[in-house]
Protein backbone atom coordinates (compact mmCIF):
# COMPACT_ATOMS: atom_id res chain seq x y z
CA UNK A 1 0.00 0.00 0.00
CA UNK A 2 1.28 2.94 -0.85
CA UNK A 3 0.97 6.67 0.70
CA UNK A 4 0.96 10.12 -0.21
CA UNK A 5 2.70 10.73 3.13
CA UNK A 6 5.11 9.05 5.56
CA UNK A 7 3.47 11.61 8.02
CA UNK A 8 0.60 14.16 8.55
CA UNK A 9 0.56 16.51 11.32
CA UNK A 10 -2.47 18.58 11.92
CA UNK A 11 -1.44 21.70 13.53
CA UNK A 12 1.58 23.83 13.19
CA UNK A 13 2.56 24.99 17.04
CA UNK A 14 5.48 23.61 19.20
CA UNK A 15 4.10 20.12 19.33
CA UNK A 16 3.63 19.75 15.47
CA UNK A 17 6.47 21.52 13.93
CA UNK A 18 9.12 20.22 15.87
CA UNK A 19 7.16 16.50 15.32
CA UNK A 20 7.98 17.54 11.33
CA UNK A 21 10.89 18.85 11.71
CA UNK A 22 12.60 15.71 13.37
CA UNK A 23 10.57 13.45 11.09
CA UNK A 24 11.84 14.93 8.06
CA UNK A 25 14.94 14.99 9.35
CA UNK A 26 14.88 11.60 10.33
CA UNK A 27 14.01 10.85 5.99
CA UNK A 28 10.04 10.65 6.14
CA UNK A 29 8.12 12.32 4.32
CA UNK A 30 5.86 14.87 5.73
CA UNK A 31 2.89 17.44 5.27
CA UNK A 32 2.31 19.65 7.76
CA UNK A 33 -1.16 21.56 7.93
CA UNK A 34 -1.42 25.08 10.22
CA UNK A 35 -4.63 27.31 9.28
CA UNK A 36 -2.97 30.12 10.84
CA UNK A 37 0.68 30.74 11.09
CA UNK A 38 3.17 28.64 12.42
CA UNK A 39 4.45 28.44 15.54
CA UNK A 40 1.03 28.39 17.23
CA UNK A 41 0.00 29.94 20.13
CA UNK A 42 3.23 30.17 22.01
CA UNK A 43 5.31 32.05 19.10
CA UNK A 44 1.89 33.85 18.09
CA UNK A 45 -0.65 34.74 20.51
CA UNK A 46 0.97 33.23 23.75
CA UNK A 47 4.63 33.35 25.56
CA UNK A 48 6.56 35.26 22.59
CA UNK A 49 4.78 37.90 22.21
CA UNK A 50 3.44 38.55 25.89
CA UNK A 51 7.29 38.08 27.04
CA UNK A 52 8.26 40.58 24.04
CA UNK A 53 5.78 43.37 25.51
CA UNK A 54 6.31 42.39 29.11
CA UNK A 55 10.38 43.52 28.32
CA UNK A 56 9.14 46.80 27.10
CA UNK A 57 7.57 47.42 29.80
CA UNK A 58 10.60 46.49 31.56
CA UNK A 59 12.38 48.89 29.97
CA UNK A 60 9.64 51.75 30.70
CA UNK A 61 9.88 50.75 34.42
CA UNK A 62 14.02 50.36 34.89
CA UNK A 63 14.23 54.09 32.85
CA UNK A 64 10.92 55.48 34.95
CA UNK A 65 12.70 54.11 38.68
CA UNK A 66 16.45 54.01 37.89
CA UNK A 67 17.00 57.34 40.15
CA UNK A 68 17.29 55.38 43.86
CA UNK A 69 19.94 53.30 41.58
CA UNK A 70 21.58 55.81 40.58
CA UNK A 71 20.30 56.50 36.93
CA UNK A 72 18.63 59.54 35.89
CA UNK A 73 16.17 59.93 32.86
CA UNK A 74 13.88 62.33 31.80
CA UNK A 75 10.70 62.61 30.26
CA UNK A 76 10.25 58.86 30.42
CA UNK A 77 7.25 58.07 28.38
CA UNK A 78 6.12 54.44 26.26
CA UNK A 79 4.70 54.30 22.81
CA UNK A 80 2.21 51.31 22.78
CA UNK A 81 2.06 51.48 19.19
CA UNK A 82 6.31 51.46 18.95
CA UNK A 83 5.78 48.14 21.27
CA UNK A 84 3.11 46.57 19.00
CA UNK A 85 5.14 46.92 16.47
CA UNK A 86 8.60 45.54 17.94
CA UNK A 87 6.25 42.33 19.17
CA UNK A 88 5.05 42.19 15.77
CA UNK A 89 8.26 42.02 14.30
CA UNK A 90 9.51 39.55 16.88
CA UNK A 91 7.07 37.27 16.04
CA UNK A 92 7.49 37.48 12.10
CA UNK A 93 11.04 36.78 13.07
CA UNK A 94 10.88 33.89 14.89
CA UNK A 95 7.39 32.32 12.71
CA UNK A 96 9.86 32.57 9.34
CA UNK A 97 12.39 30.92 11.13
CA UNK A 98 9.79 27.83 11.68
CA UNK A 99 9.10 27.96 8.04
CA UNK A 100 13.01 27.78 6.84
CA UNK A 101 13.63 25.02 9.82
CA UNK A 102 10.95 22.82 8.07
CA UNK A 103 11.69 23.95 4.70
CA UNK A 104 15.66 22.64 5.48
CA UNK A 105 13.97 19.36 7.09
CA UNK A 106 12.17 18.62 3.65
CA UNK A 107 8.46 19.02 5.32
CA UNK A 108 5.85 20.55 3.34
CA UNK A 109 3.48 22.75 4.41
CA UNK A 110 0.14 23.44 3.46
CA UNK A 111 -1.37 26.87 5.25
CA UNK A 112 -4.69 25.88 5.78
CA UNK A 113 -7.83 24.75 7.43
CA UNK A 114 -7.31 20.45 7.63
CA UNK A 115 -9.67 18.14 8.50
CA UNK A 116 -8.92 14.62 10.23
CA UNK A 117 -10.74 12.38 8.05
CA UNK A 118 -9.76 9.30 10.06
CA UNK A 119 -7.32 6.83 10.16
CA UNK A 120 -4.51 7.50 7.39
CA UNK A 121 -6.16 10.40 6.26
CA UNK A 122 -6.41 13.94 6.36
CA UNK A 123 -8.06 16.72 3.99
CA UNK A 124 -6.90 19.93 3.38
CA UNK A 125 -8.40 23.02 0.18
CA UNK A 126 -10.57 20.14 -1.33
CA UNK A 127 -8.09 17.58 -1.47
CA UNK A 128 -8.19 14.21 0.93
CA UNK A 129 -3.88 13.38 1.09
CA UNK A 130 -3.31 9.74 2.93
CA UNK A 131 -0.80 8.69 5.35
CA UNK A 132 0.98 6.23 7.28
CA UNK A 133 0.37 7.71 10.34
CA UNK A 134 -1.28 11.09 11.76
CA UNK A 135 -0.17 13.15 14.07
CA UNK A 136 -3.23 15.75 16.02
CA UNK A 137 -1.06 18.55 17.54
CA UNK A 138 -4.35 20.19 17.31
CA UNK A 139 -3.47 22.93 20.87
CA UNK A 140 -5.54 24.62 23.24
CA UNK A 141 -8.12 27.45 22.96
CA UNK A 142 -8.95 30.24 25.78
CA UNK A 143 -11.83 28.89 27.93
CA UNK A 144 -14.89 31.38 27.95
CA UNK A 145 -16.82 30.86 31.03
CA UNK A 146 -20.71 30.98 30.71
CA UNK A 147 -20.11 33.83 32.74
CA UNK A 148 -24.23 36.20 32.15
CA UNK A 149 -23.04 38.93 30.01
CA UNK A 150 -19.57 37.92 28.92
CA UNK A 151 -21.31 36.61 25.41
CA UNK A 152 -20.78 39.38 22.53
CA UNK A 153 -19.34 41.79 24.99
CA UNK A 154 -17.31 44.49 23.51
CA UNK A 155 -15.31 45.15 26.68
CA UNK A 156 -14.12 41.44 27.09
CA UNK A 157 -10.97 40.34 25.39
CA UNK A 158 -9.42 36.71 25.68
CA UNK A 159 -5.49 36.48 25.94
CA UNK A 160 -5.23 36.82 22.23
CA UNK A 161 -7.11 40.02 21.72
CA UNK A 162 -5.58 41.78 24.85
CA UNK A 163 -2.18 41.46 23.23
CA UNK A 164 -3.56 44.23 19.98
CA UNK A 165 -5.50 46.22 22.08
CA UNK A 166 -5.34 49.51 20.25
CA UNK A 167 -4.26 51.51 23.46
CA UNK A 168 -3.47 50.21 26.90
CA UNK A 169 -6.70 50.74 29.21
CA UNK A 170 -7.14 53.06 32.00
CA UNK A 171 -8.48 50.46 33.91
CA UNK A 172 -8.48 46.79 33.60
CA UNK A 173 -10.17 43.86 35.39
CA UNK A 174 -8.71 40.58 34.95
CA UNK A 175 -11.16 37.60 35.91
CA UNK A 176 -8.24 34.80 36.83
CA UNK A 177 -5.59 34.68 38.31
CA UNK A 178 -3.74 32.25 36.92
CA UNK A 179 -0.59 32.50 35.36
CA UNK A 180 -1.79 34.37 32.36
CA UNK A 181 -4.34 36.46 34.03
CA UNK A 182 -1.50 37.45 36.54
CA UNK A 183 1.15 38.09 33.29
CA UNK A 184 -1.19 40.41 31.81
CA UNK A 185 -2.24 42.64 35.27
CA UNK A 186 1.51 43.18 35.61
CA UNK A 187 2.06 44.64 32.25
CA UNK A 188 -0.72 46.68 32.37
CA UNK A 189 -0.02 47.87 35.55
CA UNK A 190 3.83 48.52 35.00
CA UNK A 191 2.32 51.02 31.82
CA UNK A 192 -0.26 53.03 34.37
CA UNK A 193 -3.14 50.98 33.87
CA UNK A 194 -5.12 50.52 37.34
CA UNK A 195 -5.41 46.46 37.47
CA UNK A 196 -7.90 44.99 39.70
CA UNK A 197 -7.52 40.62 39.45
CA UNK A 198 -10.55 38.62 40.58
CA UNK A 199 -9.86 35.14 41.62
CA UNK A 200 -12.18 32.50 42.77
CA UNK A 201 -9.18 30.03 44.81
CA UNK A 202 -7.82 31.98 47.98
CA UNK A 203 -4.34 32.34 46.34
CA UNK A 204 -2.98 33.51 42.97
CA UNK A 205 -0.91 31.14 40.43
CA UNK A 206 -2.20 28.05 42.05
CA UNK A 207 0.37 25.89 40.37
CA UNK A 208 3.23 27.76 42.03
CA UNK A 209 4.20 27.37 45.65
CA UNK A 210 1.84 29.15 48.06
CA UNK A 211 4.51 31.14 50.18
CA UNK A 212 5.87 32.05 46.88
CA UNK A 213 2.78 33.37 45.34
CA UNK A 214 2.23 35.58 48.62
CA UNK A 215 4.97 37.18 47.76
CA UNK A 216 4.25 37.46 43.93
CA UNK A 217 1.11 39.10 45.10
CA UNK A 218 2.92 41.36 47.61
CA UNK A 219 5.09 42.73 45.44
CA UNK A 220 2.51 43.82 42.59
CA UNK A 221 1.26 45.97 45.23
CA UNK A 222 -0.03 47.93 42.41
CA UNK A 223 -2.59 45.59 41.64
CA UNK A 224 -5.59 44.89 43.43
CA UNK A 225 -6.32 41.68 44.04
CA UNK A 226 -9.50 40.41 45.10
CA UNK A 227 -9.26 36.58 46.35
CA UNK A 228 -11.58 33.99 47.02
CA UNK A 229 -14.38 36.10 44.51
CA UNK A 230 -16.95 34.92 42.29
CA UNK A 231 -17.90 36.93 39.25
CA UNK A 232 -21.39 36.81 39.00
CA UNK A 233 -22.27 39.15 35.61
CA UNK A 234 -20.76 40.66 33.46
CA UNK A 235 -22.39 44.13 31.48
CA UNK A 236 -19.69 45.86 29.11
CA UNK A 237 -17.40 46.63 31.22
CA UNK A 238 -18.93 45.95 34.76
CA UNK A 239 -18.16 42.75 37.04
CA UNK A 240 -20.26 42.09 39.48
CA UNK A 241 -18.74 39.36 41.89
CA UNK A 242 -19.25 38.09 45.47
CA UNK A 243 -17.50 36.78 48.17
CA UNK A 244 -19.55 35.55 51.53
CA UNK A 245 -22.50 36.74 50.18
CA UNK A 246 -21.55 39.94 49.45
CA UNK A 247 -22.22 40.85 46.13
CA UNK A 248 -19.26 43.95 44.94
CA UNK A 249 -19.11 46.11 41.53
CA UNK A 250 -16.11 47.39 39.89
CA UNK A 251 -15.96 49.03 36.30
CA UNK A 252 -13.25 48.55 33.96
CA UNK A 253 -12.61 49.66 30.19
CA UNK A 254 -11.42 46.49 29.45
CA UNK A 255 -11.91 42.92 31.01
CA UNK A 256 -9.66 39.61 30.37
CA UNK A 257 -11.38 36.48 30.50
CA UNK A 258 -8.22 34.54 31.82
CA UNK A 259 -9.75 31.43 33.50
CA UNK A 260 -7.76 28.96 31.66
CA UNK A 261 -7.05 27.06 27.99
CA UNK A 262 -8.75 24.10 26.79
CA UNK A 263 -7.61 21.70 24.60
CA UNK A 264 -8.91 22.47 20.96
CA UNK A 265 -11.07 19.45 20.38
CA UNK A 266 -13.33 20.26 18.21
CA UNK A 267 -13.11 22.07 14.86
CA UNK A 268 -11.04 19.89 12.58
CA UNK A 269 -13.39 16.33 12.45
CA UNK A 270 -12.47 14.41 15.60
CA UNK A 271 -16.33 14.98 16.05
CA UNK A 272 -17.49 12.83 12.61
CA UNK A 273 -14.90 10.06 13.14
CA UNK A 274 -14.35 7.02 15.89
CA UNK A 275 -11.39 9.07 17.99
CA UNK A 276 -11.71 8.86 21.54
CA UNK A 277 -12.21 12.15 23.05
CA UNK A 278 -13.47 14.62 25.77
CA UNK A 279 -13.38 18.10 26.52
CA UNK A 280 -10.18 17.12 28.83
CA UNK A 281 -8.40 16.29 25.80
CA UNK A 282 -7.50 13.40 22.95
CA UNK A 283 -7.07 10.37 25.10
CA UNK A 284 -3.52 8.79 24.46
CA UNK A 285 -1.21 5.91 26.40
CA UNK A 286 1.80 6.32 28.03
CA UNK A 287 3.49 6.46 24.31
CA UNK A 288 1.08 9.10 22.61
CA UNK A 289 -0.93 6.46 20.80
CA UNK A 290 -4.89 7.35 20.54
CA UNK A 291 -7.59 4.44 20.42
CA UNK A 292 -7.15 4.30 16.56
CA UNK A 293 -4.42 2.66 14.29
CA UNK A 294 -1.55 4.85 13.56
CA UNK A 295 -3.47 8.09 15.22
CA UNK A 296 -1.04 10.26 17.58
CA UNK A 297 -1.81 13.38 19.52
CA UNK A 298 0.63 15.46 21.58
CA UNK B 1 36.50 19.64 81.33
CA UNK B 2 34.26 22.65 80.66
CA UNK B 3 34.74 25.44 77.75
CA UNK B 4 33.31 28.99 77.75
CA UNK B 5 31.51 28.10 74.17
CA UNK B 6 30.38 24.64 72.46
CA UNK B 7 31.43 25.99 69.49
CA UNK B 8 33.93 29.19 68.22
CA UNK B 9 33.64 29.95 64.48
CA UNK B 10 36.38 31.82 62.97
CA UNK B 11 34.95 33.55 59.91
CA UNK B 12 31.83 35.48 59.67
CA UNK B 13 30.86 34.69 55.73
CA UNK B 14 28.00 32.59 54.72
CA UNK B 15 30.25 29.05 55.80
CA UNK B 16 30.55 30.63 59.37
CA UNK B 17 27.50 32.70 60.25
CA UNK B 18 25.18 29.83 58.63
CA UNK B 19 27.02 27.31 61.07
CA UNK B 20 26.39 29.98 63.95
CA UNK B 21 22.64 30.39 63.27
CA UNK B 22 22.24 26.69 62.71
CA UNK B 23 23.92 25.71 65.81
CA UNK B 24 22.31 28.73 68.10
CA UNK B 25 18.99 27.94 67.29
CA UNK B 26 20.28 23.99 68.27
CA UNK B 27 20.70 25.38 71.62
CA UNK B 28 24.61 25.79 71.41
CA UNK B 29 26.73 27.72 73.11
CA UNK B 30 28.39 29.61 70.13
CA UNK B 31 31.10 32.41 69.67
CA UNK B 32 31.21 34.04 66.05
CA UNK B 33 34.72 35.75 65.36
CA UNK B 34 34.74 37.86 62.37
CA UNK B 35 37.33 40.64 61.71
CA UNK B 36 35.44 42.46 59.38
CA UNK B 37 31.51 42.63 58.72
CA UNK B 38 29.32 39.93 58.79
CA UNK B 39 28.40 38.50 55.93
CA UNK B 40 32.25 37.66 54.48
CA UNK B 41 32.86 38.28 50.91
CA UNK B 42 29.85 37.57 49.51
CA UNK B 43 27.91 40.24 51.35
CA UNK B 44 30.07 43.14 51.21
CA UNK B 45 32.21 42.89 48.38
CA UNK B 46 31.52 39.91 46.15
CA UNK B 47 27.92 38.99 45.03
CA UNK B 48 26.11 41.44 46.35
CA UNK B 49 27.72 44.52 45.60
CA UNK B 50 28.96 43.22 42.47
CA UNK B 51 25.03 42.17 41.81
CA UNK B 52 23.76 45.71 43.27
CA UNK B 53 25.99 47.24 40.76
CA UNK B 54 25.15 45.67 37.89
CA UNK B 55 21.30 45.83 38.72
CA UNK B 56 21.92 49.65 38.38
CA UNK B 57 23.93 49.99 34.72
CA UNK B 58 20.91 47.55 33.54
CA UNK B 59 18.65 50.19 34.65
CA UNK B 60 21.01 52.27 32.43
CA UNK B 61 21.09 50.41 29.76
CA UNK B 62 17.42 49.93 29.46
CA UNK B 63 17.30 53.32 29.83
CA UNK B 64 19.36 54.48 27.04
CA UNK B 65 17.99 51.58 24.60
CA UNK B 66 14.51 51.54 25.41
CA UNK B 67 13.64 53.39 21.47
CA UNK B 68 13.28 49.86 19.77
CA UNK B 69 10.95 48.48 22.31
CA UNK B 70 8.87 51.48 22.42
CA UNK B 71 9.93 53.75 25.34
CA UNK B 72 11.71 57.27 25.00
CA UNK B 73 13.68 58.61 27.35
CA UNK B 74 15.83 62.27 26.96
CA UNK B 75 18.79 63.16 28.76
CA UNK B 76 19.70 59.67 30.31
CA UNK B 77 22.62 59.46 32.53
CA UNK B 78 24.22 57.68 35.75
CA UNK B 79 25.70 59.14 38.74
CA UNK B 80 28.40 56.58 39.88
CA UNK B 81 28.79 58.27 43.08
CA UNK B 82 24.81 57.43 43.88
CA UNK B 83 25.11 53.99 42.31
CA UNK B 84 27.93 53.72 45.26
CA UNK B 85 25.71 54.64 48.21
CA UNK B 86 22.85 52.92 46.80
CA UNK B 87 25.38 49.76 46.73
CA UNK B 88 26.76 50.45 50.58
CA UNK B 89 22.89 50.75 51.67
CA UNK B 90 22.28 47.23 50.67
CA UNK B 91 25.22 45.99 51.52
CA UNK B 92 24.64 47.78 54.91
CA UNK B 93 21.32 46.34 55.42
CA UNK B 94 22.22 42.82 54.74
CA UNK B 95 24.96 43.14 56.74
CA UNK B 96 22.67 44.31 59.63
CA UNK B 97 20.37 41.31 59.03
CA UNK B 98 23.23 38.90 59.67
CA UNK B 99 23.72 40.70 62.77
CA UNK B 100 20.08 40.85 63.84
CA UNK B 101 19.69 37.02 63.08
CA UNK B 102 22.66 35.72 64.96
CA UNK B 103 21.20 37.81 67.85
CA UNK B 104 18.12 36.20 66.97
CA UNK B 105 20.33 32.48 67.61
CA UNK B 106 21.83 33.47 70.48
CA UNK B 107 25.23 33.74 69.10
CA UNK B 108 28.37 35.81 70.87
CA UNK B 109 30.04 37.76 67.82
CA UNK B 110 32.95 39.27 68.60
CA UNK B 111 34.50 41.92 65.93
CA UNK B 112 38.30 41.60 65.97
CA UNK B 113 40.81 39.39 64.25
CA UNK B 114 40.72 35.67 66.06
CA UNK B 115 43.91 33.87 65.77
CA UNK B 116 43.77 29.64 65.96
CA UNK B 117 45.79 28.23 68.36
CA UNK B 118 44.77 24.34 68.23
CA UNK B 119 41.81 22.11 69.31
CA UNK B 120 39.97 23.72 71.38
CA UNK B 121 41.20 27.39 71.51
CA UNK B 122 41.04 30.29 69.54
CA UNK B 123 42.58 34.00 70.97
CA UNK B 124 41.03 36.78 70.00
CA UNK B 125 41.29 40.27 71.23
CA UNK B 126 44.45 39.43 74.01
CA UNK B 127 41.96 36.61 75.65
CA UNK B 128 42.13 33.09 74.65
CA UNK B 129 38.49 31.16 74.89
CA UNK B 130 38.31 27.01 74.81
CA UNK B 131 35.76 25.45 72.94
CA UNK B 132 34.91 21.52 72.37
CA UNK B 133 34.49 22.26 68.63
CA UNK B 134 36.26 24.53 66.26
CA UNK B 135 35.33 25.57 63.20
CA UNK B 136 37.53 27.25 60.53
CA UNK B 137 35.49 29.12 58.11
CA UNK B 138 38.11 31.51 57.48
CA UNK B 139 37.24 32.43 53.32
CA UNK B 140 38.96 33.36 50.22
CA UNK B 141 41.00 36.20 49.07
CA UNK B 142 41.96 37.39 45.48
CA UNK B 143 44.93 36.14 43.92
CA UNK B 144 47.39 38.23 43.20
CA UNK B 145 50.51 37.05 40.69
CA UNK B 146 53.47 37.77 40.28
CA UNK B 147 53.63 39.55 37.18
CA UNK B 148 56.18 41.92 36.94
CA UNK B 149 55.07 45.28 37.41
CA UNK B 150 51.95 44.51 39.22
CA UNK B 151 53.28 44.84 43.04
CA UNK B 152 52.57 48.75 44.66
CA UNK B 153 51.24 49.47 41.04
CA UNK B 154 48.46 52.13 41.83
CA UNK B 155 46.49 51.25 38.57
CA UNK B 156 46.22 47.58 39.62
CA UNK B 157 43.00 46.69 41.39
CA UNK B 158 41.81 43.66 43.02
CA UNK B 159 37.79 42.78 42.50
CA UNK B 160 37.55 44.01 46.33
CA UNK B 161 38.92 47.32 44.92
CA UNK B 162 36.85 47.78 41.56
CA UNK B 163 33.53 47.63 43.62
CA UNK B 164 34.92 51.31 45.12
CA UNK B 165 37.32 53.21 42.24
CA UNK B 166 36.03 57.26 42.74
CA UNK B 167 34.88 57.32 39.13
CA UNK B 168 34.67 54.71 35.89
CA UNK B 169 37.60 54.02 34.51
CA UNK B 170 38.15 55.91 31.08
CA UNK B 171 40.40 52.26 29.70
CA UNK B 172 39.89 49.33 31.79
CA UNK B 173 41.98 46.57 31.13
CA UNK B 174 41.09 42.71 32.78
CA UNK B 175 43.40 40.41 33.65
CA UNK B 176 40.99 36.86 33.44
CA UNK B 177 38.19 36.23 31.60
CA UNK B 178 36.97 33.80 34.67
CA UNK B 179 33.29 34.87 35.95
CA UNK B 180 35.01 37.90 37.80
CA UNK B 181 36.53 39.82 35.74
CA UNK B 182 33.53 39.09 32.55
CA UNK B 183 31.21 40.19 35.44
CA UNK B 184 33.30 43.20 35.84
CA UNK B 185 33.97 44.15 32.34
CA UNK B 186 30.29 43.69 31.31
CA UNK B 187 29.19 46.09 33.89
CA UNK B 188 32.24 49.20 32.81
CA UNK B 189 31.26 48.43 29.31
CA UNK B 190 27.45 49.35 30.13
CA UNK B 191 29.00 52.13 31.97
CA UNK B 192 31.32 53.26 29.29
CA UNK B 193 34.24 52.08 29.54
CA UNK B 194 35.95 50.73 26.70
CA UNK B 195 37.09 47.20 28.16
CA UNK B 196 39.49 44.79 27.08
CA UNK B 197 39.60 41.61 28.64
CA UNK B 198 43.28 38.95 28.58
CA UNK B 199 42.36 35.68 29.23
CA UNK B 200 45.20 33.12 28.99
CA UNK B 201 42.88 30.21 27.91
CA UNK B 202 41.17 30.07 24.69
CA UNK B 203 37.40 31.08 25.74
CA UNK B 204 36.07 32.71 29.02
CA UNK B 205 34.49 31.75 32.23
CA UNK B 206 35.88 28.14 31.60
CA UNK B 207 32.98 25.94 34.03
CA UNK B 208 30.63 27.54 31.27
CA UNK B 209 29.80 25.23 28.92
CA UNK B 210 32.01 25.69 25.63
CA UNK B 211 29.27 26.75 22.97
CA UNK B 212 27.68 28.70 25.49
CA UNK B 213 30.68 30.82 26.82
CA UNK B 214 31.40 31.71 23.07
CA UNK B 215 27.68 32.68 22.45
CA UNK B 216 28.27 35.38 25.40
CA UNK B 217 31.16 36.42 24.51
CA UNK B 218 29.99 37.59 20.75
CA UNK B 219 26.48 39.08 23.13
CA UNK B 220 29.34 41.43 24.90
CA UNK B 221 30.13 42.99 21.31
CA UNK B 222 31.22 46.25 22.65
CA UNK B 223 34.37 44.19 25.20
CA UNK B 224 37.45 43.07 23.31
CA UNK B 225 38.46 39.95 24.07
CA UNK B 226 42.07 38.96 23.90
CA UNK B 227 42.43 35.53 24.28
CA UNK B 228 44.83 32.75 24.49
CA UNK B 229 47.31 35.43 26.19
CA UNK B 230 49.88 35.80 28.59
CA UNK B 231 49.99 38.76 30.24
CA UNK B 232 54.20 39.42 30.34
CA UNK B 233 54.33 42.90 32.45
CA UNK B 234 52.71 46.02 33.81
CA UNK B 235 54.11 49.05 33.81
CA UNK B 236 51.37 51.45 35.56
CA UNK B 237 48.67 51.08 33.34
CA UNK B 238 50.23 49.47 30.53
CA UNK B 239 49.85 46.17 29.77
CA UNK B 240 51.78 43.70 27.87
CA UNK B 241 50.67 40.45 26.36
CA UNK B 242 51.54 37.89 24.42
CA UNK B 243 50.26 35.65 21.86
CA UNK B 244 52.30 32.72 20.06
CA UNK B 245 55.73 34.83 20.46
CA UNK B 246 54.07 38.27 19.19
CA UNK B 247 53.96 41.45 21.75
CA UNK B 248 51.31 43.47 22.43
CA UNK B 249 50.68 46.58 24.40
CA UNK B 250 47.48 48.37 25.64
CA UNK B 251 46.94 51.06 28.03
CA UNK B 252 44.23 51.40 30.58
CA UNK B 253 43.66 53.53 33.74
CA UNK B 254 42.65 50.81 35.90
CA UNK B 255 43.79 47.12 35.75
CA UNK B 256 41.62 44.78 37.41
CA UNK B 257 43.53 41.65 38.68
CA UNK B 258 40.93 38.50 38.10
CA UNK B 259 42.87 35.12 37.90
CA UNK B 260 40.35 33.66 40.75
CA UNK B 261 40.96 33.41 44.26
CA UNK B 262 42.43 31.71 46.63
CA UNK B 263 42.05 30.09 50.08
CA UNK B 264 42.68 31.93 52.91
CA UNK B 265 44.57 29.32 54.92
CA UNK B 266 47.35 32.04 56.11
CA UNK B 267 47.01 35.06 58.75
CA UNK B 268 44.90 33.71 61.46
CA UNK B 269 47.04 30.79 63.46
CA UNK B 270 47.10 27.82 61.17
CA UNK B 271 50.73 28.19 60.37
CA UNK B 272 51.88 27.49 64.23
CA UNK B 273 49.42 24.38 65.05
CA UNK B 274 49.79 21.55 63.53
CA UNK B 275 46.59 21.65 61.00
CA UNK B 276 47.06 20.12 58.20
CA UNK B 277 46.73 22.22 55.33
CA UNK B 278 48.33 23.39 51.33
CA UNK B 279 47.65 26.36 49.68
CA UNK B 280 45.48 24.48 48.20
CA UNK B 281 42.87 24.87 51.23
CA UNK B 282 42.42 23.15 54.40
CA UNK B 283 41.88 19.32 54.06
CA UNK B 284 38.84 17.38 55.14
CA UNK B 285 37.35 14.31 54.66
CA UNK B 286 33.93 13.99 53.64
CA UNK B 287 32.22 14.88 56.94
CA UNK B 288 34.51 18.64 56.94
CA UNK B 289 36.91 17.09 59.65
CA UNK B 290 40.24 18.28 59.60
CA UNK B 291 43.21 16.44 60.91
CA UNK B 292 42.49 18.12 64.26
CA UNK B 293 40.39 16.80 66.62
CA UNK B 294 36.96 18.15 66.65
CA UNK B 295 38.63 20.85 64.29
CA UNK B 296 35.91 21.45 61.33
CA UNK B 297 36.54 23.71 58.15
CA UNK B 298 33.83 24.88 55.61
Amino acid sequence: MSFDYDVIILGGGPGGYLAAERLGHGGKKVLLIEAEALGGTCLNVGCIPTKTLLNSAKHYIHALEGEQFGVKAEKVSFDWAKMQSWKAEVVKGLVAGVGMAEKKAGVTVINDYGTFEGPGKVSVGGKTYSAEHVILATGSVPVMPPIPGSADNPAVVDSTAILSLPEVPKKLAVIGGGVIGVEFASLFASLGSQVTVIEMLDEIVPFMDDDLAAQLRKAMKQITFNLGCKVESLDGGKVTYSKAGKTTEISADVVLMAVGRKPAVTGWGAENTKLDYSPRGIVVDDRMRTNLPNVWAI
